[in-house]
């Protein structure tokens, strides 16, 4: 089993009549990504209204847990309806959630403050938690720091909370620093893994992700970030105890190998790569990949569609 | 001799009469950082003034090597006699020249432009070269992407240039990002090294420099740039054919490790760290510091006190 992201040897394969059948009598849950894998940007990808009903049907818990940040549970649920699906607030696990899950969790006092680099997602997250929160997308939007400033912090921010903000700015990036750097135990927290994970041109050529900002914050902070997102197994141990499925039993549907499968992998749950994402097949069959899906197929209808066959 | 920035032990001192003589009477030359060095900021670091004439009169060469693009040579030698230092532009040698000087270098053809993320410096230099640019402080300043669109870049764009831009955003980001992946051949040029550089809270807090914006880059890009500035021994070459003079017989004088020491270590001078700027004497002694000078001292002004002793 790739337990822990290290499988022994590259055995991965497209998903046949076959396996699409074995794949569904093992597991009794499929956790979906959502951006590449149910829609691309406001388009719903191709035959996932059928997919989602035949896996309700055949019994399938269907849950959802993406890495987007941008939006809560209730943006969420907005955006599912608009596109026409039926989906609740409680199998939606995104990481702006998992932000505010992990504060919660770990006690975080209700006396601090979190300063947010990101989306209303975030914000609307934590206040749903009951944390006040600091800066998201138009706090210090238009504000400039003289360098020769010593510029100082609001002592009781004791969490700094990262995803994408697409009004990013140096006071921002300057804030979220001296926040993490100066306030004694202020954590760092990311919803999504560090480093660039867009890769399809195709799809969209937008290549400033959330890990983009989060690098830049590893730099100036020195420090790394606990990631609540996929691949971190935080999600995971929410699910599990939410819904006391045995994760072997799970199949995690993904289009990105270094958060999705990753994820799948990491908790023992059956993974399928869709290709109708960020990852090619010539990036999944490239030598340089080292995390193979149990199997692959081109989008998810595929998953349904191979069933008649 | 610690050459290649690994030296095979820790073995540095502190700045004595004796080491202090010593050192003036085996070099030629003396290349001396500024920020942190000459000053902080707008303010004169104390006994510069005696320090430069005194080494001049003992018929040293005196060279500037920074790596802070935001300024031109031009502009350099204004805050050089705002400060009351006689300085010309041809012992000036800033990361913004050194960007000009390597697309020149390396034949830049007249016809492509250089995209900037950075300052009014790097748009000078890269105009006193015949470079045409886009980009820079106000470029596209306000202008925000939609995640949706596709967006295009200028196909004559043949390299994007790095330095510290306090008005960064979002598009220009992306918009460097697309350059760098987009256009065939197109360089990634740093004038800093990547990652956080800045480490004194008694100078300045802020941690947002330009190796931070180089480092988000480095992760929408999934390249690797080319560093102009220091430690990279583009300006050391420079150096040395337009002053014929041995890197044996020149003395590095900085106050960052990783950037100034490396790089007089990496060319073969001698090397002196000062105090007065990022590196505390704890951060040079700690265990997990592997780059040494040979001598250390508070500040510049203790080379020449020391030979009054």
């Amino acid at each position: 089993m790739a337990a822990n992201g290290a499988p022994s040897s590259p055995s991965f394969e497209a998903l046949s009549s076959r396996t699409a059948r074995s794949l569904i009598d093992s597991v009794d849950a499929f956790l979906f990504d959502c951006d590449g894998v149910i829609w691309t940007g406001h388009k719903l990808i191709d035959g996932v209204p059928e997919v989602l009903q035949t896996l309700r049907s055949l019994g399938k818990k269907l849950l959802f847990v993406t890495n987007n940040a941008s939006k809560s549970r209730n943006q969420y649920v907005k955006k599912f309806h608009t596109l026409g699906l039926d989906v609740c607030k409680d199998d939606i696990f995104s990481s702006s959630f998992a932000a505010a899950m992990f504060l919660k969790l770990n006690n975080f006092p209700q006396n601090k403050k979190a300063y947010v680099v990101g989306a209303e997602g975030i914000l609307e997250e934590m206040n749903l938690a009951g944390y006040a929160c600091l800066g998201g997308p138009e706090g210090g939007k238009n504000m400039e720091l003289d360098l020769s400033l010593l510029t100082e912090c609001d002592k009781s921010i004791g969490a700094v909370v990262v995803g994408l903000d697409k009004h990013i700015n140096h006071h921002k990036l300057q804030y979220a620093t001296l926040c993490i750097r100066e306030n004694p135990d202020c954590l760092f927290i990311a919803t999504d893994a560090a480093g660039h994970l867009l890769a399809n041109l195709e799809q969209c050529s937008d290549y400033q992700c959330a890990g983009c900002t989060i690098s830049s914050l590893c730099a100036s902070t020195e420090k790394e970030p606990i990631v609540v997102g996929k691949p971190s197994s935080f999600i995971m141990d929410i699910l599990v105890e939410r819904f006391q499925i045995n994760p072997a039993k799970m199949c995690m549907v993904g289009d990105r190998l270094n958060t999705d499968i990753l994820f799948g992998q990491n908790a023992g749950c059956k993974t399928l790569l869709v290709l109708s994402g960020v990852t090619t097949l010539s990036a999944l069959q490239d030598p340089s990949n080292d995390i193979y899906p149990n199997y692959y197929t081109s989008n998810v209808f595929n998953i349904v569609e191979l069933l008649r066959t």
